[in-house]
């Protein structure tokens, strides 16, 4: 395997397809902020703005400024995501829409999410993080510092009543590993913009890290649950209970291998290998290839009837995380796993002719929708391959 | 076409295949109500049970108990969805949960809909008329009232301001076809039980045909839309506004055309078969067959990733409105379009194994998950096609 060739290869791609895609289709020039419900040749198929990309957007444009490239255009987009996001993602209570018009008027705001916040707060941090490489030192100041606020106002919601679960938490009480694995990430991309906090950040990791292994991680089935008891057996006269994403799963154990680098900890690795070891197994379609989205813990019936798809994140996740733990341990089978897995999301995801990757596959790989975004897909998944990518070639 | 075959046939797989399953390992002896989470076994795969169904089922044996065959099962099982429904599946506010535990404790409450409401409506309707068929005349007369009172509790709810709706009524107001169509099958339902009701009935009923061909009948685009703005024009810059659901325009179909029979009524008849051409032209698979589940009114790529499966329902929904069309038309597409239809569904859908249809196909056909049941599918459109089937056939 040439690392270099990958390397210049995953640049490239980042800044010669991927990104120019959003900045030339999905960038607002005039009200600012970004679409991202982009067709295959980018026009745009619905005018709604997604708040979750506002903050993802800026995330992967900031951290590929400070990762890769200081490319101007990068910084403009953040300053033009910001601005967007400051000015009309925010309801009167303090909590966040989910989507809102061309213009910023809100349409939709989730009741039981507090994800439009961890995505502004990332975006945020990696922003002052930009800022700072381009030596304008106030205004990454003022976003580090609204970074935290915005943490802190999160955490209030988090743990008061305001949110609206799904399930009646009395009668059918769950834990999601989503919750932990988001916030992990949250707080590992704070870390990295106020290292000043680094003490109490690394205390909400643990505390993390504890919650995750105590309740998802399941040795005798072999799997990262998605959604367990709140003492963390399996629900298992439930379709939620056992429902696997190994997508969801891969992604957990890099945040976690991640971890394991920056603590220098063995344990944490052994926990993240473990967790890529297991939903490989589960996740990898020997037969068609690529990561499909949905198993059964129990192997009874799929509940979800695009089960089988291949979407583009988890192919995104499972190629991080092979590539970690490669670099980490230097074991010739996580090798082998990321080759197959780059392998197969550069012949059937990346469209080399109009930019950007596909979304959505069949299991056999046959196309379902050549759109290249939506209000769930935009510059986030991929960016972020490419650039850890490019980290860890090097 | 030999109708007799068909009718017998139809009457056969009802009270011999499709019933018995549900009565079999739906029907919850111990604490009452049914489940509908079943595997292609009948095996229980979420002990949940779908508010919906409770009102649904008790439609699908009462209406066959009174249509198809007196048999004792269907009362029994009537009873028992009605104590179930009655004692659990209210919240404290007069309105109805989502999904409750096996014994009956609130699991999930929808803020936006009503249907859990319509359906027990329908439900206890249908109950009235086979408990009179069984001369039980007090317990008729109690679910006629009961079923008029909770007609008259879900119009307070529907038109008060206690529902959340998902989209932001002032930045982006839209109207749902869904809601006039099960409206008027709810009345429609309520109008056979109650005949003292009619005056009031048929003029709510006007009210929603009105609106139904003033906002979702699109003759420039030749389709039924799903969702519209305020003044019925086409949302064209939102993947819901261009959204079209085949399935439930060709059940809209039929419920017009119903009205059309009682009514004698040529306006509504030509209404109903205009839009079964426009949606079956868009929906039906010329490669494979089957109605597919969604398409783009404007041609754009598809939103959602399954958009091309075939799903149970809408091929029972092009089933009954190709052949109420042939019955009351006499026109020869119709009757070669229920062949086409009832031929696809029996071949793909119909497991002649272990009863009941399966739900969910890939495009060509190939079964994305065998099995039988969830909080979605249960007995009630197959049950329905049957039943309605027979009744036309005869």
């Amino acid at each position: 395997m040439d690392a270099q060739k990958y390397a210049l290869e995953y640049k490239k791609v980042l800044t010669q397809n991927v990104l120019p895609f959003w900045l030339e289709h999905g960038m607002d020039k005039k009200n600012g902020g970004i679409y991202t419900a982009l067709d295959k040749d980018g026009s745009v198929l619905d005018s709604d703005k997604s708040v979750w990309f506002q903050g993802r957007a800026q995330w992967a444009f900031a951290t590929a400024y400070v990762e890769i490239e200081e490319c101007e255009d990068y910084l403009t987009a953040c300053e033009s995501l910001s601005n967007f996001s400051q000015r009309h993602c925010f309801d009167t209570d303090g909590r966040m829409f989910f989507r809102v018009s061309a213009d910023g008027k809100p349409v939709i705001k989730r009741l039981r999410y507090f994800f439009s916040e961890t995505f502004a707060i990332i975006g945020a941090a990696a922003y002052s993080r930009a800022l700072q490489k381009a030596s304008k030192h106030e205004d990454a100041e003022a976003q580090r510092r609204y970074a935290w606020e915005l943490f802190q106002k999160m955490e209030e919601i988090r743990t008061s009543d305001v949110l609206l679960p799904k399930f009646n938490q009395e009668n059918a009480p769950s834990r999601g590993f989503g919750v932990p694995m988001i916030l992990l990430n949250t707080a590992q991309e704070l870390r990295k913009a106020l290292p000043e906090k680094k003490d109490i950040l690394n205390q909400y990791i643990d505390d993390l890290l504890d919650d995750i292994k105590r309740y998802f991680i399941r040795p005798e089935l072999k799997c990262v649950l998605e959604q367990c008891a709140p003492d963390g057996t399996i629900q298992s006269d439930h379709f939620e209970g056992r429902l696997l994403n190994p997508g969801h799963a891969l992604e957990g154990s890099w945040f976690i291998m991640n971890e394991a680098r920056y603590r220098n900890s063995s344990e944490l690795l052994e926990l993240g290998t473990t967790m890529l070891d297991w939903m490989w197994d589960i996740g990898w379609d020997k037969e068609y290839g690529g990561i499909i989205y949905f198993k059964d813990a129990l192997n009874k019936s799929a509940t979800e009837y695009w089960h089988d798809m291949k979407f583009w994140w988890p192919q995104c996740e499972a190629v991080i995380a092979n590539l970690m733990a490669y670099t980490l341990t230097k074991n010739e089978t996580y090798k082998e796993r990321f080759i197959l897995a780059d392998e197969y999301a550069r012949k059937n995801f990346l469209d080399t002719e109009d930019g950007e990757w596909y979304g959505y596959l069949h299991r056999d790989g046959r196309l379902s929708t050549p759109l290249k975004g939506n209000m769930y897909k935009g510059p986030f998944h991929i960016p972020r391959m490419y650039i850890v990518g490019c980290e860890l070639l090097r």
